[in-house]
């Protein structure tokens, strides 16, 4: 219990305590079992980001298939004495209750914009209400690192190697999982995370640390013992160079190479002036990969780039998995027919069940009633109906090949990783007329 | 499978492929079982951190009790191809392997400064590099939840109502449970979180939604009929009343309170300008406490408290749960017996086992070795022996005193939120004298 661990048996649990006495409330007004429709999207960008990468639909759903509270959960709750003045049935519907609703949402890898929903949940109200925390927790964190990983591939360029070395820094073993899936599936090449490589059917990659060196030159005397001993069990392992005097070990590699001693297949630089050094390494061993680590981001490679660096490969940790999140919200739109929205003075969004209409040129959000504009596509597909899955999951390669196809169809100026020109999303004059009218109502 | 959960089964593998590919090459080597040390600590303090409070060790100690690998995990990495030339007998090693080592750490809730050790594992060279990975992601970031906690409350006072609403932001649902473990622990008073407040052993707290008011308001006619439904099952809570219009909500239900018609417990901004609405609300209803909530923080808080809002309480969530990490490292100090220290350019470390002596005037970072001076009393403990705990677990509310205490100990321009004065850690004359000596090697 002590590693706070959140298993498949807790997805009820798995959310803010307001769904719950929201749910009661709802029960005890008989609104429970009212249909409604709530939409996931975020109001606006982050700073900087021209788009999103829509990430983290599969665990949304093994969530809703998983939904459910057991008795001893039902139990926990009553005990809290917060629920003392909740209707009764209020418990019966928690122990019986499973998702029973339909969920529509854009294909993972999807290139998404502001106020356009990369997910609805159609179903009873107290479901679609409690899913909120849950749904929102997977969509924001996966779509971040997926968007983060798109920006990278496309700042690095297709020919560079690309690798997610952020476990230690993630927030959470479960977040370090979630960020090495969104990162392989929006554009990184693999990870160092050995658990998340296995169950996503990919080889884990890495190259050697410091201790190693370290602990290797304390008991034989000198860096290239490390070198040695690491490469007979690895030889296709990049050598880190940089625990005493880069330019020194590579000099000393590259003798060794000339002279026949030693094969290298790489080397990683991991501190000090990577444009210099990596320059000066590449003189000294001039046909092998230099990868680069150490708080690299879409900026700091666009950066070493525009320096001149000679670098083939970058490790992507800290700044990958951690920092400014995506701030998705999950918005009620539709209640028993009636088209819903919120009109808090900085905080209003657009009411009714939308569909997003993609062309070459623009999208267009619209509602779900109006009929498809020539030339477009609608983005929204249904992924379950009745809480029953219709579609299969798609594996990563097919995700990645959408998020790279996607990504490319933005104009450059959409897609810069600084001051990003926004895309071209027009509101249908049904959905103006309508958000217009309950403005004004 | 497809939640990506990471299961205690799983914890062997939960580790970056190079800390097996060098445990292999140790093994290959001889120097698997050589006796290291490893230490964990932090270079430099994250910017604007004057200290950071230590946390995250109960699930380190989880983790290195449940570490092991299963017949079918090392199957999984032999067919990965990586380990072709690695010696046989690591995958006995792996078999058969637990966590033998010693386990010595400050205790959670404790304040700690840059290059201060936070725990040192003492093992078998392959154990202790192989738990770098899981530990360092523990330590970094419930330790920066727990700091951002503790600056929270030192922020807003002693008797401001402080909450932890990050679950929707927080990256992946494991993330939300350590960040109410560690924000509980340093300083919060509650979290939103159902499942972390149960597990925990708290209760869980919330208010309601702009969902709440916008189906009943749709359906019903009124946003006061939402707020008479809540009120029926949940007497306690506070109102949100800034779904259309916060004052003239307010207005209303400071009528219905004179009349007798209703009590107000609380009630909770969520949008615009929370100065200038909490005193218009207060105004109205001055006997009734005031939440806000919305991208706050302790910069925030107190930006609101110098601008005159008055408000009871804060609901913290994507400030507090994301955002730039806590960057601990995790570096071998020792290795049969030889001290060791990083020398790379711009990442140098301070070699051999080491103790913080701490004194009402500053600290002391000594070697082990070095004897108690007058007046201090030393910081790191043994958690662990020989893979067995030494001691009981401490429970939140001990963790909780032992911040407050700390925290309140220090002088107020080290515990600033903006610019702080780094407290008085000063270097042993024997740990000067070592490093010195290893420089000049």
């Amino acid at each position: 219990m002590s590693g706070l661990i959140p298993e498949p048996s807790q997805y009820g649990l798995l959310t803010d305590l307001y769904q719950l006495t929201m749910s009661a409330c709802y029960v005890g007004e008989g609104l429970a079992q009212k249909p409604a429709s709530f939409e996931l999207f975020t109001r606006r960008l982050p700073p900087e980001f021209g788009y999103l990468v829509a990430m983290g639909l599969e665990q949304a759903l093994d969530y809703l298939e998983n939904f459910c509270f057991t008795a001893e959960q039902i139990k926990a709750l009553q005990n809290t004495g917060i629920f003392t003045h909740a209707p009764d049935t209020f418990w019966q519907l928690l122990a019986e209750g499973r998702f029973t609703g339909d969920l529509w949402a854009v294909p993972e890898g999807t290139v998404v914009f502001a106020n356009e929903p990369i997910l609805r949940v159609e179903a009873p109200l107290w479901q679609a209400q409690i899913v909120e925390t849950y749904l929102l927790n997977t969509i924001n964190y996966q779509t971040l690192i997926a968007t983060r990983a798109a920006r990278l591939r496309d700042t690095a360029g297709p020919e560079a190697v690309l690798l997610e070395f952020g476990t230690r820094r993630a927030f959470s073993p479960q977040a370090a999982l979630w960020a090495a899936r969104a990162a392989i599936a929006a554009g990184l090449d693999g990870t160092s995370n050995v658990q998340a490589a296995l169950q996503l059917g990919q080889k884990p990659v890495g190259t050697m640390a410091h201790a190693l060196v370290m602990a290797i030159s304390a008991l034989e005397g000198e860096e290239d013992e490390a070198f040695t001993a690491f490469s007979r069990y690895f030889p296709q392992a990049p050598l880190l160079i940089d625990t005493y005097d880069t330019v020194a070990a590579a000099g000393r590699l590259s003798q060794a190479v000339e002279q026949g001693q030693r094969q290298v297949t790489g080397v990683r630089l991991d501190s000090g002036d990577l444009v210099t050094l990596s320059q000066q390494v590449q003189a000294l061993l001039p046909e092998v990969p230099i990868f680069a680590s150490g708080d690299l981001d879409e900026w700091e490679i666009a950066r070493l780039q525009t320096a001149g660096a000679c670098l083939q490969g970058y490790g992507i940790g800290t700044r990958l998995v951690t920092g400014q999140p995506v701030n998705g919200v999950y918005k009620l739109v539709e209640i028993d027919g009636v088209p819903t929205m919120k009109q808090s003075s900085n905080k209003a969004t657009y009411p009714g069940r939308k569909q997003i209409f993609r062309a070459p040129d623009g999208d267009r959000l619209a509602l779900m009633t109006e009929s498809l504009p020539a030339g477009t596509y609608p983005l929204l597909q249904p992924l379950m109906r009745q809480g029953q899955r219709c579609l299969p999951s798609t594996d990563l390669k097919q995700i990645r090949q959408r998020t790279t196809e996607q990504v490319q169809a933005l104009p450059p100026e959409t897609r810069a990783i600084t001051n990003p020109v926004p895309w071209n999303v027009s509101i249908s004059e049904p959905l103006q007329d309508l958000r217009q009218s309950l403005l004004t109502a």
